[in-house]
């Protein structure tokens, strides 16, 4: 699929229309097939253009989403769960029609169990709302992507950002999940325990199967006690690559780096001009360090040891909660900093991951082909976990930027999976990195593809994402 | 199933015939039918009687193991993967007979990447000799449980040991596997990175899926940097429940507990008594840390602070390896001491596991069970995680000891899985814990049974174990 194509599944006319008309009854008013609605529910964040449901429903419990998933099951109808609609990669789009779910009004948080650092909630609550919700409890949650998107949704696609680093991903912070079927029963995919030894892995294979296996209604995260203190800072250097060596001899000394977070020299002018910052125009890291009082000092002390070795700046730390927040706001703008630099662009993410040892020079035969093709493309990257964004900025309407652009993502993947690394370290593979799936798991995607058949043998659950019956 | 039954699985003996025929002629000498062969590769470490495989192939490589599945598919005969042979739940048995393919010679470590902190393995090392191997590089595999187990066993049964609490379980610490699938073909499950999003997680559902999906025959493993210092030590309390609490409470407050174990007064003795010790005759915790000098220092004395508050004796710290090994030895040597307490007896394991809050009720209510039931029955724990082992010491020949023992042992899981715990941490399900998979997961079983099926169409990979097609 080039980026321009896009797949369109077969429709069941009979089937939409008799499964809406049947929940149209049961649900009344919580169903709505305005285009307006329509549309805002297959809204990507990216260049992958719409594909509307045919209704959605506003469920607001377990049971809502088992009735939608009964009747849909009944009629082969296509159920899309939707929570905040920041998938980078088509993941609530319609290919075939069908109602979509959204669990937004599931946004309850059903328990805190401190004695267990772990919290019960519904899927439509956000990141941001469940901090709020613990600021009292001197717990947090750290999984941060870009957006502030629905916990149900980060699980279904394993998001994880820039903690992931020291705090690890969904894949290692969902404890169980409540999680409705494609025939409409519901399972606990596991324990409320640390660890199990207890059968196959449900939690595991739910997370990250972006909706294709089953739909999310409750969530068990682990949640960390706010560290005593937490360092923020900058650090700049002359390259790219100084400044991924650094990052991978601090990650070998076992320094527990909360993030480190790199932005090439056009990502910090990017990020200088809208957001009024003056960091001088290099490669920079911007870091935090979580821990207790002498903790964090030996910590920039060992991490000031390393980056000088390799030609690293004087840092300048802060630890007020606003100054931190500056820090990270700027970081967490650079998707709007780079709409801003060149109006009327269109941002395509790229999420290449690879082991730590190959990133320097992932990085350095990326940023030659940007060169080579001629693109604008800043790069951002979570370099303590080898992941890294370029972010290509297109004029969609010139076919030959486009080409070059497909052209770049096409050599980008292949060198990332060559690499021992993976097409995406957090976005998912939805629709727009299908075609790498074969690429980068070979046999592997066929064990995929026989699990989707199995447990969801009528390809209800969001059809057309992450893989077919016959990848 | 009760201790004394087994399930017997219908035999192919035309396939087992023919298979075996082809198989002598393809592997010569590496395939061998004595009955003391195939006797040790049926041997469990507890009390399910053995059921022994037909045959038993010596495997030198990935290849070898493809041929013997592809035989074994064509003809329909039963594969069991066999590392140390040290499964507590008969994870070794041939329950419908079949071919046992012996992975001790697969015991290459093929590359340490320490940049990257990982290593790549073939499944036949043991965890000791991984270290062994590791020992100059400054960095180690922390998981650890009573066995020296081979590394590809520990990943199928999702092993953890004393370490989990600080370093995670199998399920944390597998990157990636390269595994035969049940028609011969070879997967890679994941790319050697820190994280991804591209599709399911295969290696999650490969790991501990006890030999039922697939064979293990590489894996990509994390490592760790040998921590600057490590101290041990033992705090002694007047009641387990003080122990529990004081479990609880570090946990709570962040920390970081490389090592923290429950021995109860009868365990103590036990240990006491086998390996010449002179601890007081009531519950202890053996605990270990892991950090900077100063950050040991910090953790020590919070520990203290935590543990006074519930009557924790003086604690007396070992920093010298001598020291630590003298009291691990002690502890990892537990089972040898109950055995070595009542001469004759059968140690029958348990494994329950239940979120930390509900520990000190769990344990005081099986307690209660052990005295109700007139038990001999020490306990100790992973306490850090939740996880305990009751060991039964059960005089195998007295059949109202052996009822007792299963009405202590429906009691245990059944408590444990209301608790929202499981009925095994560590262990697995093998055969002896199959009645209670139905329990734990209710309409999750079902979704157990379809991605068996899906994969392993014809039941050949260690049948019987973990779950059946109708379970």
């Amino acid at each position: 699929m080039a980026l321009s194509d896009l797949e369109v599944l077969e429709r069941n006319e009979d089937g939409i229309a008799t499964a809406i008309s049947i929940l149209k009854q049961r649900f009344g008013e919580k169903l709505k097939t305005s285009q307006a609605l329509r549309e805002q529910h297959a809204h990507t964040t990216t260049y992958i253009p719409s594909q509307l449901p045919d209704a959605v429903v506003f469920a607001t419990c377990t049971e809502d989403v088992q009735e939608v998933v009964r009747v849909c099951a009944e009629h082969k109808v296509p159920v899309i769960p939707f929570g905040t609609g920041t998938s980078l990669e088509g993941g609530v789009n319609a290919p075939a029609g069908g109602i979509s779910i959204d669990v937004n009004e599931m946004n309850q948080i059903i328990a805190v169990n401190a004695e267990d650092l772990d919290v019960v909630i519904q899927p439509g609550v956000t990141r941001e709302a469940l901090n709020d919700y613990l600021r009292d409890t001197g717990l947090f949650f750290p999984i941060d992507p870009g957006a502030n998107a629905s916990l149900g949704g980060m699980a279904a696609t394993r998001a994880s950002g820039t903690n992931a680093v020291r705090y690890g991903t969904m894949r290692e912070n969902v404890v169980s999940m409540r999680v409705v079927l494609p025939d409409g029963r519901t399972i606990k995919t596991a324990a409320r325990t640390r660890k199990s030894s207890a059968g196959y892995d449900l939690t595991r294979l739910m997370v990250g199967s972006e909706g294709t296996l089953g739909i999310i209604t409750e969530l068990t995260l682990r949640l960390y006690g706010i560290p005593d203190r937490i360092s923020a800072g900058v650090c700049q250097f002359e390259t790219v690559e100084d400044a991924c060596n650094t990052t991978i001899l601090a990650m070998q000394t076992g320094l527990p780096l909360a993030r480190i977070e790199l932005l090439d020299t056009l990502q910090v002018k990017m990020i200088n001009s809208y957001s009024g910052l003056d960091y001088e125009p290099r490669p920079a890291l911007f870091l935090e360090f979580h821990g207790t009082e002498s903790g964090v000092e030996e910590q920039i002390a060992l991490f000031n040891e390393i980056a000088s070795e390799y030609g690293g700046g004087d840092i300048q730390w802060v630890d007020t909660m606003e100054a931190r927040n500056k820090l990270w706001k700027a970081r967490h703008d650079a998707y709007f900093a780079m709409l801003a630099w060149r109006p009327g662009c269109q941002g395509i993410a790229t999420d290449a991951c690879v082991p730590i040892s190959r990133l320097a020079d992932c990085i350095a035969e990326t940023q030659k082909d940007v060169e080579e093709l001629d693109l604008v493309a800043p790069i951002i990257g979570h370099v303590g976990d080898g992941n890294f964004h370029v972010s290509l900025m297109i004029m969609m309407d010139d076919k030959d930027e486009v080409a070059r652009a497909e052209t770049f993502i096409e050599r980008l993947n292949s060198r990332a999976i060559a690499m021992e690394g993976t097409c995406t370290g957090e976005h998912g593979i939805g629709q727009g990195k299908r075609r790498f799936i074969r690429l980068e798991h070979g046999a592997g995607a066929d064990v995929m593809s026989a699990v989707k058949r199995a447990i969801d043998p009528d390809n209800i659950m969001n059809p057309g994402k992450v893989v077919g019956f016959d990848d």
